[in-house]
């Protein structure tokens, strides 16, 4: 992404993050290859990170959002649940709204502010 | 802050970080306390950090945002340019739009959907 705003939205379960941008990311690379070690490897991750990631989420929210063919933490397919599928579509819808809001005045004052290319160092 | 949703908002000058939640913190404190050594005090970042992320906001935006007293780096006293104020301004603003459009039905479903506290690990 090589563009001027990057907006970050990362949702809190109290003091423990429960959705982020890498979060939604393990969600959707899960529902693409079937598998959280087979994600992990889309990402560049590994098994034990990823896996990290969907125990985090699955204690978040209600109902698990990933469940998994040995429904333990085993190796075997995963795959979202009805409340992982809604999970991430309301990231990703929240997101859209976000970035669709952005285009107003404010980021147009700062765009005209913004050099094109940082000046060099010192 | 304990709330449910963080918006975090950077704006990128080419591949270079412009501004974001901590740049745009030390705009304010720069503001509040007249230097660039007691803004760093205020947030507990040192001297020369604070003084890094004021020269990327400089070489990032057309103008300076922050102008020192001898108009280097030295630690006399520093205040925010126009630029700087209008910079500040507006991605307080842009801030305050996002949080506003994010009051929605998208968030409302993930909210509706995350446990108050998450389940223990394990």
């Amino acid at each position: 992404m090589n563009d001027t705003l990057r907006i970050k939205l990362q949702l809190f379960c109290a003091d423990e993050r429960a959705l982020g941008p890498g979060r939604a990311d393990v969600l959707e690379a899960i529902e693409r290859v079937g598998s959280i070690s087979g994600a992990g490897r889309a990402l560049g991750m590994s098994y034990r990170y990823t896996w990290l990631l969907v125990d985090g989420m699955n204690r978040c929210f209600e109902g698990r959002v990933v469940e998994t063919a040995t429904g333990g933490a085993g190796r075997g397919g995963a795959r979202l649940t009805d409340t992982g599928r809604a999970v991430l579509a309301a990231y990703r819808a929240l997101e859209e709204d976000l970035r669709r809001a952005s285009e107003g005045e404010a980021l147009a004052a700062l765009r005209a502010l913004l050099r094109p290319e940082p000046l060099p160092r010192g």
